[in-house]
């Protein structure tokens, strides 16, 4: 790497830092408004969703909804929305797999996790909550065609699903612990568990904003090579970061036999991987012809992450 | 009761049982084509929702929805699919009331419960993907407009959630367990836990039928008042009857010092009431002047009914 292409990898980090940043506080006033108030009843239940969806975090599913309908000028009061369901499905799918029944994890984004404040049975109840809520969201959101919401609506519920999809992940990924797995399968798990999240998350900013068919093709395309190569990215995060860095228990991976691209790859090799998958994503998404620098920045922010 | 009545009542039972049993019938085919196939990977994912959605069970929420729906010739493709949607999400419900963080219920009808078949972390899931996959069949209903498949959609969605809806209903029904609540307590936790869903059974079949504003209305009063009675009743049949006729733990109630009409009233007085209900439900859906024998009957189980 020579010394222009370092400044100008710096220059863009801290771009897309203060991207996220942007962003994250819009999508925070949005969802303060979109989830019940924490003084209404069932004050706990309300507590317990916010505690999780207020507990930080990159925001990354939701940037991409919005960078998405922003490439096609969409309206904020159907983006916004759209973007916070995402990030409550994203949430909720966090407290479930970090329950006692699943991963069991004490810690996520550096606080105790949901089960741990609240207790099993209503970290089950906000998850459960979150999930209903984002479905609520879609249901009522402005500035668009009842078409449009329907289609968004079977979007997300489908990549929340269990084919091919968010639920049939985390199953994947409990029935493989322990287990040597191909690279076929480990792909599939991650198509899975957190590709199909993030392929929607495109999917539907683009939805909103109307792109055409070929342009929702180039971006479905940078969807799922952008999504696999977060998933790479978080397995040599996972081997190479501290507890501290990541805000959640590091190493846990190689602790529990868990299948990861490190494990079957190595390193370097996982490293490499992941940054072709984020060439090739910047590359389908520049033939789109419009403006894309965010969602160019949000790929290499994707590889070059350090948490 | 005099002879004639007795008849009649005994004739009306015998034909609602033959009306739920073609109804379920019906509802169970569509559930066959609209939950995945227990043979699409993950596989046990899907063994797992079909265990529970195919336990048996009455079917009174599917009912109510094409009972409602028929008033209004409305049609099968769009009515059944709903009906469908409202049976995953109350079998979700009861999946998750019954892990042992919750309930910690051991039997369901008459069966072991889908924790004590596929484990813990299952359970959670296959509850998660029955509500997803109610959202997904909302989402791909035919027969209707787009507007109306957002108008159910935000419906069933805001009667599963958390205000004056069915997860903040289990919410109060936790938190309250062991300590005295008044009559208007108990109201709101059962309006919530059990009333959200029936009331929104009965309002979506309408919206599909396209029924009127006033029509509405009146539809909203039955099954408000079916929900409750209906509660009620499950309130009498738990102190009254056997395990064995229940299919579930009889008596847990009391044993859990569960708070319940029984408890508040008693047996007899908690009987009044639900049959009171009962008649106002009659009357309000018999002011819309057209053939609603079904619906009318529907409310008559409900009170009458042995298990």
């Amino acid at each position: 790497m020579d010394k222009n292409s370092a400044t100008k990898t710096q220059a863009s980090s801290v771009a897309i830092t203060d991207y996220f940043k942007q962003q994250s506080a819009r999508v925070e006033q949005w969802l303060e408004r979109l989830l019940p108030a924490s003084n209404k009843a069932p004050v706990t239940i309300h507590e317990a969703m916010r505690y999780s969806i207020f507990a930080g975090g990159k925001r990354l599913r939701p940037a991409l909804v919005i960078a998405t309908g922003e490439v096609f000028d969409a309206d904020e009061q159907a983006l916004l929305p759209t973007a916070c369901a995402l990030e409550m499905i994203h949430t909720y799918s966090l407290i479930h797999d970090d329950l006692p029944a699943m991963d069991n994890d004490d810690l996520r984004r550096g606080r105790p996790t949901n089960h741990k404040v609240y207790g099993e049975a209503m970290a089950i109840l906000a998850g459960d909550a979150l999930l209903t809520q984002a479905f609520i969201t879609l249901a009522n959101l402005e500035g668009v065609s009842a078409e449009t919401k329907v289609r968004v609506s079977a979007e997300v519920a489908q990549a929340a699903g269990t084919v091919n999809a968010l639920i049939g992940g985390q199953v994947l990924d409990i029935q493989n612990e322990g287990r040597p797995v191909t690279a076929e399968e480990l792909d599939a798990i991650h198509r899975a568990k957190t590709g199909a999240l993030i392929r929607c998350c495109v999917r539907v900013g683009a939805m909103i904003g109307g792109a055409s068919e070929s342009e929702l093709q180039l971006l479905t395309e940078y969807a799922e090579k952008s999504g696999l190569a977060f998933q790479i990215a978080d397995d040599v995060l996972d081997a190479t970061a501290t507890s501290e860095e990541l805000g959640k228990t590091a190493g846990k991976d190689e602790a529990s036999q868990k299948a990861t691209y490190v494990a079957l790859y190595g390193i370097e090799s996982a490293r490499q991987r992941a940054e072709q998958l984020c060439q090739e994503a910047i590359e389908a998404v520049q033939k789109i012809g419009r403006e894309t620098a965010q969602l160019e920045a949000i790929a290499r922010f994707i590889v070059e992450r350090k948490h």
